[in-house]
């Protein structure tokens, strides 16, 4: 069963180390974008995936192309055309200072793609599942057209859609977000929702807004989740991560499953991240991968936190870890043990 | 006396050492454009020079004032707020396989600035001369009005106007060049063309078209220089640097300089160019540098070219090099001694 | 209103990451120095501030220079000549292992200049603040004479002076600290001692010495603040960073301000510093800010703590953060957002 | 139509820039071997290309695979297991020094692979070219007998087989060359056959050994092709290289092929490589994919040698070029033009 | 009094950072090894150190002689020849991911060496102490002779013998080591056991396994370290680290020593590795450094210890600290002092 | 036999690549100094040589220490203490710039060792030769009474005595030069001089200055030699290499010995210097070692000369290549091969 993302790819330019954009003589180059990150990760998991966006046809274009089909992402759907592929500049934070990304995507090939250049029929074909994050009809109007057809297509055959609401401040407003996101969640299966998604997404709130006690309320989140359920219907799974940031790298962790109407939980974890980027990605690929599997709901949120944790230690956008990793760290109660 | 330059700042992203966009796993960052580079060189050589641009009110917009800065140049003219700094990536090439470039410069802060936020009058106050090149008014359809504003404001106000046709067969087709470039040579008073931009940009046939051999067709040069003149007669002062490329890096180089009816000439020299990019900027600078300060035509085109040349032997846009450097180059009949 | 910071540049040279001198095979490059940090830093938060030294007139030199200029310092009144620029090599430490310096900078251009090069009335005119810390005084007799000249020269005009007490043990003694800092703080206004400070450079006892207690002794440092106010009346306003360090990286921190008679106090807090290099140039810089910009004395002292608390994830000796992220980190009480 | 590449892969470690092994702190990595830069290039060249090897099943081989799906090619083929990959130190060479190499490849998982491991009726399924170098038969008598089955079964199946014969000295004597060499072109139907190859491989004498005088040795040369067509029957295709090396980057190069009795040459080019490795893979898949495609014999060989020419300015083992920039060096009299 | 130890050198590849192989552009090459890593601590401590094993003779194993002569390690007694030198590749984990290590050792020069070739007699003359630990042994069936031989002889000559008990999982497994470490055991003098060793290699139980509890079963630590001297009477020296480890980074150390019968211990200290390799090496040698001098028990063990954290801070296998460096560490009981 | 060589190591602090200081985030460290890359050359040659210079206590001494052990050199000689260790900033230029060099040498530990610090009698005890060149005695005057202290004593002894002429002007004038040198060549057994060394240390002309004619002016090169074993004769040998310079890189090299009365000369060669430092160093030591080794004339010279164009082809100070490779160059005509 392949499974399908679609969304849009960023170059990702990166200054070494902490060095701030002023400082950078040099930036490191890594090829990223949520819905590509968890093509990735589906991949690595042994997953028959396949990406979809519309990239320049030009060598920045090309290297997208390699950094996909490299862990054997299908390129294939992928169309080529448009002005430019998109860039984002990350200044990695530590401590007291955050992370910040200057984006510069306006203008690129995804987000200038008309709607009807995707034949939804043709490209869903031989397709088991369709994944995109809230981010793809962010980009432009007429990506949020080619999802809204893409998930009405899903629900016409019964594939089924996994959902991550992934708000970004920086590309819509709340208000804008709504509006698209609750008419798109009434054909989506399962739905990934963390920190202020669930009220810049979908207008439910789940928490006071302040990163550093999510955990601390919890049972608010819980409640959240339910009533995502309630509010859409179709939508049977909610996942979630809760954290207690402490620092830019440092905070403990934990994630809730919600699965027909029950309530599965991971314990706490002390975590440390080297880099913070992606681990909402490698969450939601690690979950699909699990419950397409058919795996149990315990071992699926449990599976599903660990490849998120393990993201933490990896740097640039993609998941580069093994199922056998994820479940060696699952199992590890405390310090890590190194084999040789 | 202060000195201007107009035009179009770009985020430069390179490859190390001569690896292809595909295998790059991250870029060297430097920051130029035509104008930059040129305002840059004036700044080295002791001159009072300004930079005007429009910037975006990012952390690039700020590395790129940095970067004037840093040498010398006034920012203090500069707009900033628009969408975002233009970028090219760059492959450098080597033997047989050229350079080449991919643009990323739309919809950039400055190519979508208006003609009318540019304020001449206050802009030119105190200048004392006016720098700019074909890049800028190819860069959009307003930036090509703010040229027009500005050299017509120049001539009003008897301000000596530089203009290097610099044409780029990326940005704009012959057609439109001509019919912008023929406009603005009306107030044009030294010109600098090289290779293609006589033909692309006025009309004006040079030579062949085959870069391998320019110095062979000097003759043709010559006569279309002089033609330069006749057409607008405002424009006393047309430099060329003629080549005889015979590999990405190794060629014959030579320059001549049409000034008040006469031709002024260099040598041929044998070059092997560590990176192409910058010596026409190089070559513009020195010679406008010269012309102000009334040097005499022979010794003008002697330093402009060693300044052109030694150009070849610097990374990046700028050409880093100082007045003392350039006479010593120029007194070079043969090998590089090396003083320690 | 123009500040003019005094001291004595140096090249920084540090191993990559953590490596020892003896791993090393190439030494990453800053331009640093605890004055020009400080101007730095005061031309990012807006201020209009000018630097003062001497520097050779030679390609490193230049360099020091272009590092000044690129974050819009003046570098107008800066003398040129003299025969090297001093070095430094910076070991950063880890855990248990300090950081560690090897001093290169005798002979230096800035230490070997006669004070009589300074001309006093003329540097200082148009100036509305001196600042200058302990090490500019303790580099050479011909500096400390320099900055003697200044400093009377400064009271006579009502200029105010900063001084940042900056105590190194590697280039005098106590003794000859004690000697040359007492004389010259009859003339400061304002006067920032940190840890070692108050005894080495004044012989005012604040604490026993161990740095992971000072915290635990604040007491006994707002007394010894307190006496330097008595001891010295024409300074009124007094301001420390007490430190718990734990580690290499880790510590607890909290600044007191001494201002009127009326100690201000931020609440602690714990940081894990990327670089131990500048906190206190970051400190004395934001400080300086405030106080000439009239702010409120918790206001202030909250916000050159701040500011000293970035510097500690900014790579280099310079503390390259804007006004808007020290309000942010002011604000912040536990973990960081990231904002994309 | 699928051409399948057979062959061992090889981790390259090379020193940065032209460091010496003994100054080297680091190693760039990069995967290639003869065959698998075949495979590389010809999916470049739009065709579809599979490699077939036997890898590691640890991270190295891992990243051997991700090296060659990413520019497409099929390694659905490739058998995983046995102890390790092979690996070669590379030192580059310039103007009196050669390059370098330190073979580690021995006991790797493709020498210790078993020739009863590779089924190929099975493998050769839907294959409608197979392609070799002479490296493969020389890695082990294992891999000799491998081949051996694949070009009988080729025969049988009527497959065109491509055979570069590429000797290594390294690797066995001229005596064992010969031996295994001989018997396989009774199956071969195209030979691609350089500098020493004919004599060492195929006991033909080419030319008196010395690399600088290779072209002024060319009718030695053709006679020595026109051997090879008698010798063995089957073989209708020889194509070389010729070179007067003057040293270690800069040398003449042409290029010979020999198609049903009749010689088709390229001009003399003079030529100056930046890297040494990969122009005769480069050179055999571009002269397959042309063959293939049914091209003029003139047009593959000019078309050949141009891709091989290319490659000597392309760092690493792959030819990182389309089939646009080989046309364009074709065209190309002299000096190359930097289009922007 | 010369110290010779004997074992196989490594060349370590480690990707840039935290980055993982598939991630990796680049490897950075260090040279270590138990038992070379041991002698460049005791040359760096003062003492008069040389090392054994045998070298390929190529490029490899001349960077190997230098990197040990580097320090001032003697590498007279060093045989050359034989297939290759061994490498491992090392990924640095963080966090939850563990470090992970890929060997590539089979085959080498040392492991293929004969025990014959290993002339104890002449070897050990002039040697004053020999130090091995168990990897050697389980390197190859002729390395496990050759240490026979060394430990018998030593025992005729009455060398005292070292012993780092180093078990290491992916060579050998514990039945094997048993084996032969028992009979080795009966020529040692000072045995080093750590973690998983006890059991391991002597069949001695220690505790149950889990890395993160060791301290808090200091007492079972105890016993089995008895049990030691007991089962093997000729050893009356046993030292061990016990950890409490937290993350990959992160955890709590002490150290213990069994002399004369009695136990001599430091006290826990929290460390945070910068980098997990080489802090047993740096152990043992610091060890055998004061033994060997008579220091006394309690200064030894927190010699020892305070060295063994201090390669925590230090990159690479090798230990680069001098004793001064230790001895302030061991003073310390809180933060880090940073003197300039 | 032992050879001593005597002089000031310096770390060389250059920009990567062809980058100049100002643009340089990072210098590249490398230690050297004419005798000590003697000294290593002859190491490398495998003869048995010791360096002699006085290196400060501090981690940059022993920086130096370690990069002479590493290639076998005996540093036991070594004197340590004094203020600082010396530092050259090196731009490598490349075709019309050249390379260029600011010294940081002034008050170095060498520079400021007392000429009584070194016992000669002790030092030279079982020395077979001993080697400096001209820099040395231009230091200080404390190190020229050193040199001449030791070239008396060496020709009590009859030690042979080898000196390098090198002649640096940013060191010393001319005047001062001759003065202190003629006086030392009473002393010398074996002389090398190039270019301008002739005049500026002899007073003796043997070209028109001109760097891109030396060859051409052979005759005058020979009669300047010959008159060097006139005016000293206790001078036997003299050595020199004569280059017609045409660009920063290339060039055409010859070389001349003259003993005992007899020219040798080997053919011109066109070289391509990827770094022009250090080649009269590698001649010298390659000249020396032949000398020692009583190898004939012709052969010396033909080695020496390849030796040093190898040089040409190394990066940093030290000719890190052996005498195979050397006899390698000698034979080769034409173009180089690459054995594989």
């Amino acid at each position: 069963m392949k499974i399908l993302t679609f969304g849009e790819p960023l170059l990702r330019l990166k200054p070494p180390d902490h060095l701030r954009i002023a400082q950078a003589a040099s930036f490191e180059a890594a090829y990223g974008g949520a819905e590509a990150n968890a093509a990735v990760s589906l991949a690595l998991l042994g997953d028959d995936a396949a990406y979809l966006t519309k990239l320049p046809a030009n060598p920045l274009g090309d290297a997208v192309l390699g950094s996909l089909r490299r862990f054997g992402v299908d390129t294939s759907r992928i169309l080529r055309g448009g002005p430019r592929l998109g860039v984002y500049y990350f200044e990695k934070g530590t401590d007291l200072r955050p992370a910040s990304v200057v984006y510069d995507r306006a203008g690129s090939s995804a987000a200038t793609a008309k709607h009807g250049e995707f034949d939804w029929p043709a490209l869903l074909d031989g397709i088991g599942c369709f994944y995109f994050s809230g981010i793809t009809p962010a980009v432009s109007g007429e990506l949020a057209g080619a999802v809204e057809d893409a998930v009405s297509c899903c629900r016409r055959l019964g594939i089924p859609v996994v959902c991550d609401l992934n708000y970004r401040a920086k590309l819509w407003a709340p208000e804008k977000a709504r509006a698209v996101m609750t008419g798109l969640m009434e054909s989506v299966d399962v739905c990934l929702a963390n920190d202020e998604d669930f009220n810049a997404s979908l207008g439910i709130r789940a928490f006071d807004g302040d990163l550093s006690h999510c955990i601390d309320q919890a049972d608010s989140f819980r409640a959240a989740m339910r009533e995502i359920t309630k509010t859409f219907p179709h939508c049977g799974t909610v996942a979630s991560i809760l954290r207690n940031a402490r620092s830019t790298e440092e905070g403990d962790w934990m994630a809730i499953l919600l699965r027909d109407g029950r309530f599965y939980e991971t314990p706490v974890r002390r975590v440390r991240a080297m880099e913070g980027v992606g681990a909402g990605d490698a969450f939601g690929a690690a979950l699909t991968h699990c419950l397409l599997r058919g795996d149990g709901p315990q071992d699926t949120i449990d599976f599903a936190f660990a490849a998120s944790l393990l993201k933490l230690t990896v740097a640039g956008d993609q998941n580069l870890v093994g199922e056998a990793e994820i479940r060696s760290v699952m199992k590890k109660s405390g310090g890590s043990s190194f084999r040789r």
